[in-house]
C-alpha cells in the first residue's frame, strides 16, 4: 500500500496513528505531495482524490481511498477485528457519531479557520479566502473544546469506555489547533488531561515527535 | 427505536430509505421536531445532538445517535450482514469515501447554500448568514454534480457495482437539489438515468412520495 501524504499534516496523522495502531507501518509506503507547493491542486492529483486533499491510500490494485474516515474504515477491516471503528452495532454507531463530530465541531472548523482565516498554505494556494467565516469556524472549534471536555468529564474516551477513531479524530483536532496557535483553554481540564494520556499512546507519541512544519523555500 | 425526524428534511429521508432498505420501518417510531420553529435550537435538543440537526436515533436504552452515517452504520450492522456500508475492507473503504464525498462535494453543499445564501428556516432560526460562503457552496454542488456523472458514465452505482450508502448520499444531494430549485444540469446524463433508476427502487420512491414542504403557519 502507498499513502500519499505529507508528514505534518493534522489529517496524514490521523491515519499513521491508526496505521501504528493496526501494526500496519511496515506494509506502507510514504509519497510525499507538497501542499505548500499546491501538489494536492493539480490536475493529476485530483484524478487520486476529487477533493484535493491529503491522505490518500493507494491499494496495489491502483484503487485510491481518500478520506481518513474512509481509510481507517479499511485498514481497520483487514485483519478481521474491528478495535478502532467498533465491533458491534451500538459501538459502530457511537464511534461514527463522535468522529463525525469531532470533525464537524473541532477538526474541520479549524482547517477552514486556517484556510481562511490565516495566511494558511499561502498566497498561491489560498486562492479564495472568506475571513469572516473562517473566524466563526474558529469559534465552533472553542466551542467543540468545550464540548469535548464535558464528554470527558462522564467517560475516559471519546465514544466511551475505549479508545477508537473518535479519539484520533480528536487528536487531529488537537494538532491542528497547536499549529495554528489556538490554546485549549485552561478550564478544559478533562480534554487536558485526556491529552496527556493520548500523547503517552505509542501510536500518538511517534507523531507528535515529527518536526513541526517549515516552510519551504520559495 | 425512536427516529427524531422532519419528514420532508433531505439528510432525514437517508436514515428511511436505509431503514425501508434493512427492512427495519416497523421497529421504529418517529417524533417530529420542527425545523421551521427553530427546536433543533433549543437546549433540550441539543443535549441529545450537541449539532442540533435531524435526524436522531434514539436507542430503547436512551442512547442517541446523530450523524446520518452514524445511523446507518448502526442499523446496517443490526441483522449481522451489512448490505449498504461494505462487506470487505474495499467495500467499505471505498463506500464510505464516496458517502463523504457525497457529503462535501453535493449535500453539504447545497445545505450550506439554503442555509446561507436563501432564506432558509426563516429569519427566527437563520441567525447568521454569510451569502457568500453560500453561493460558493452552490456553485461547488453544481461542479459535484458533473463528477458524479462522471463516476456514473463508467459504473451502475456511486460505490462501484452495488447499491450503497454512497448511493443514498447523493439520492439525498438530489432531493435537496430539488428543494433549493437547484436544477441537475441536462449534460449529466448519466447521473440522471441513475437518479431515473433510483427513484424505481421501493425505499426511494417511498420517500420521494412525501409531500413538499409547505411552511408552517406562523
Ligand atoms: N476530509 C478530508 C480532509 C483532509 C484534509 O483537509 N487534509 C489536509 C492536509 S492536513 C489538506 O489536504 N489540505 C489541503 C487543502 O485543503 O488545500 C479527510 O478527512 O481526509
Ligand atoms: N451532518 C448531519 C447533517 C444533518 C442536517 O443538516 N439535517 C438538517 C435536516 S434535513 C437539519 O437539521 N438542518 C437544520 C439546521 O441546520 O438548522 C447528518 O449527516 O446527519
Amino acid at each position: 500500500m502507498r499513502i500519499h501524504d505529507w508528514p505534518t499534516g493534522p489529517y496524514p496523522a490521523r491515519v499513521r496513528i491508526a496505521l501504528t495502531e493496526k501494526n500496519l507501518d511496515s506494509r506502507v509506503e510514504f509519497v510525499r505531495v507538497d501542499l505548500r507547493k499546491g501538489e494536492h491542486k493539480r490536475v493529476d492529483f485530483f484524478a487520486k482524490n476529487y477533493s484535493g486533499t491529503l491522505p490518500v491510500l493507494e491499494l496495489d490494485d491502483g484503487t485510491f481511498i481518500a478520506e481518513c474516515t474512509a481509510i481507517t474504515e479499511y485498514l481497520d477491516a483487514l485483519d478481521g477485528t474491528a478495535t478502532l471503528t467498533g465491533a458491534t452495532p451500538r459501538e459502530k454507531g457511537i464511534i461514527h457519531m463522535m468522529s463525525k463530530r469531532a470533525e464537524l465541531e473541532l477538526l474541520d472548523a479549524i482547517s477552514v479557520y486556517f484556510h481562511h482565516a490565516t495566511p494558511g498554505l499561502g498566497p498561491d494556494v489560498e486562492l479564495y479566502q472568506n475571513a469572516e467565516w473562517g473566524l466563526r469556524q474558529r469559534d465552533k472549534a472553542l466551542r467543540g473544546m468545550h464540548y469535548f471536555d464535558a464528554v470527558l468529564k462522564g467517560q475516559p474516551f471519546i465514544a466511551g469506555a475505549a479508545f477508537s477513531m473518535a479519539d484520533i479524530t480528536v487528536i487531529g483536532g488537537l494538532i491542528f489547533a497547536a499549529l495554528v496557535k489556538l490554546a485549549v483553554p485552561a478550564e478544559c481540564e478533562a480534554l487536558l488531561a485526556w491529552y496527556g494520556r493520548m500523547r503517552e499512546r505509542p501510536s500518538v507519541a511517534k507523531q507528535l515527535a515529527i518536526p513541526a512544519p517549515t516552510r519551504a523555500p520559495d
